[in-house]
């Protein structure tokens, strides 16, 4: 058991950030939620996935919808918790701890916001390691988790109980169309289950992760050294390309972001190009029109100068960027995993190839 | 108490297509589909208005969807009851009876083969006394009944509970937005009520009032009288025009058929033109380019030489079809009533102005 309070907040959110590979909605406000709700009770108690026990129920909390609307329709603040209580008063009974969704921007910070809400702990790791955009690709259920119930609720007080759904994808074909209903954003709680279940299939100990590449990145700035030297030496990762945007082209549709990148290298890597496909998160890295990097491993934007994680939507034409990528968990690279996270689940005629 | 069997769902079919005025979806479908049901129980088990005890629990029980998708996708048969026993488990009571949602050709036979189902009777009357495209529109929401919680079944075992919604608009936005991810049908259960309530707001007695109709045509058509005069003589309307279908436009917009007739007039109308407004159901007749018969009054089209109704689905260049006007129930002609049903909530800047 361990504690988050306020000044844990910003390096988390600068490392979720950079785990969310360019996904996973607006990190400043997930950021300025966050504080606004661990400042009413002083802390957010976090556990470690060792100490859930066997019969402990939890529940997947986060943001529903698209990173597009996050940055245009403020969260209210209660969605996800409202969305946890309706599922409790569905179930029955209460949750004792909540399993984060995802790494990313705004949804690393919601299930803080719930724990202050309904005041139960967080469990340290979440469903992906990084951000996926469709809810049937947490590890939760990739490895045989509840599809039903679950519930979504919005800022007015709706709310919608999934009681049955035939799998994980109508699971998140009905959830989305709610979601879109709703006016963009929801409050997500989905795939209830015990604590040996959680155990097994959670992506361990990703807050810490996030906390920690937050922190190396602030101290980065603060003593002039490179950002994206201190993320590689916190994540295993490396910098596949130091470089500036050159082109991009990004539509919007059904609040999926969806377009490409083309950094053109500099400093040592002044000769080389390389293009980034993106479905809101960063997925292909192809150079001299090979892919070089795919998902699930994690393909990441920061500023050269500042290691501020550089969303899909707010990635813009000029911006210097280090492009850094960083190895999966070993839970996305599985057959069962690969099949709904792997290149082809998002359309791309190519295998998967880990990161050396 | 009385009985439905099988002998009369020919004419509750005919009859409530008369009083769908257009819409309600597809009645011959309907009435397979009620055969069926009713074959394998022997009777379906009706009960009046005044019979409903005071503290009998009903649900409104329909389907949910478009009238173009109910002649293309077959409904499979238990989603409505599917849809009542989703809100029975959420609530954690049965229910007494149910109470139909409108009188349309394919929605008055749904509560009969969810009657079978779970065997529990079916009161006689309905939400609308006639079709309309929204949820929002039936009586029972009309004067203050229960939002929510709401339920919706498709044919796979996707189940959908509205838990809690802030108004009817809500309900019928969001249940909207998961029958069509549902493949644009599904079963509802709606307006969970106590019997007070249900005598208070119910139109009674339509369920007779189709099977009347119905045998009046059935009748006509047997003794070769004129089954439009046949209608008039139960219904208390009157024939607004005999004429011919000389042009139509339909487009079909988020599942809702909409567009206009225009009928030029034969036999004793031979010189008069009329045009006829459609969503879904028949809204405003208009001659000689004002309005003469606007929504919540009855606007159906029947065949002339059988006494059919023509939905707006299946009409066609070229068909003869007597206009017939029916005066609407008291309960739509309320001031709260037709701010949800009038001319204006069509989008008419018309008032209503009751038949004579």
């Amino acid at each position: 058991m361990w504690e988050i309070t306020e000044n844990d907040l910003e390096p988390i959110a600068i490392g979720a950030g950079i785990l969310g590979t360019g996904g996973g909605g607006n990190p400043y406000l997930g950021f300025l939620r966050a504080r606004q709700a661990i400042r009413r009770v002083g802390r957010v108690m976090v556990i470690d996935p060792e100490e859930v026990a066997d019969d402990h129920l939890l529940i997947v909390s986060g943001g529903m919808g698209s990173p597009v609307v996050s940055y245009e329709k403020l969260p209210q603040g209660d969605e996800e918790a409202n969305a946890v209580r309706a599922l409790e008063r569905h179930l029955g009974h209460r949750f004792d701890a909540i399993a984060p969704f995802e790494m990313g921007g705004g949804n690393s910070m919601a299930p803080l916001v719930v724990s202050t809400v309904l005041d139960i702990p967080v469990v340290d790791g979440d469903g992906m390691g990084r951000a996926f955009p469709e809810l049937q690709m947490i590890t939760y259920l990739i490895y045989g988790g509840n599809h039903a119930p679950a519930a979504l609720a919005d800022e007015r007080g709706n709310q919608v109980v999934l009681s049955e759904v035939t799998d994980a994808m109508w699971l998140e074909k009905i959830a989305r169309a709610v979601t879109i209903e709703m006016g963009g954003h929801a409050g997500l709680a989905a795939s209830p289950m015990d604590g040996a279940h959680c155990r097994r299939t959670i992506i361990p100990n990703t807050l810490r992760l996030a906390h920690r590449i937050g922190l190396a990145v602030l101290d980065a700035r603060r003593t002039h050294q490179d950002p994206g030297e201190a993320i590689i030496s916190v994540t295993g990762g490396r910098r596949y390309l130091r470089g500036k945007v050159v082109d991009l082209e990004r539509r919007t549709t059904r609040g999926f972001a969806r377009g490409h990148l083309v950094l053109e290298g500099t400093d040592d890597d002044a000769d080389r190009t390389i293009r980034i496909e993106f479905q809101n998160e960063n997925l292909v890295i192809s150079e001299d029109g090979e892919p070089k990097v795919v998902v699930p491993d994690l393909i990441t934007l920061v500023s050269t100068d500042r290691g501020e994680p550089l969303t899909t939507e707010v990635v813009r034409y000029g911006f210097r960027a280090d492009v850094l990528t960083i190895p999966c968990s070993e839970l996305l690279k599985t057959p069962e995993a690969l099949e709904v996270v792997g290149p082809r689940a998002f359309g791309y005629d190519l295998d998967y190839s880990p990161l050396a």
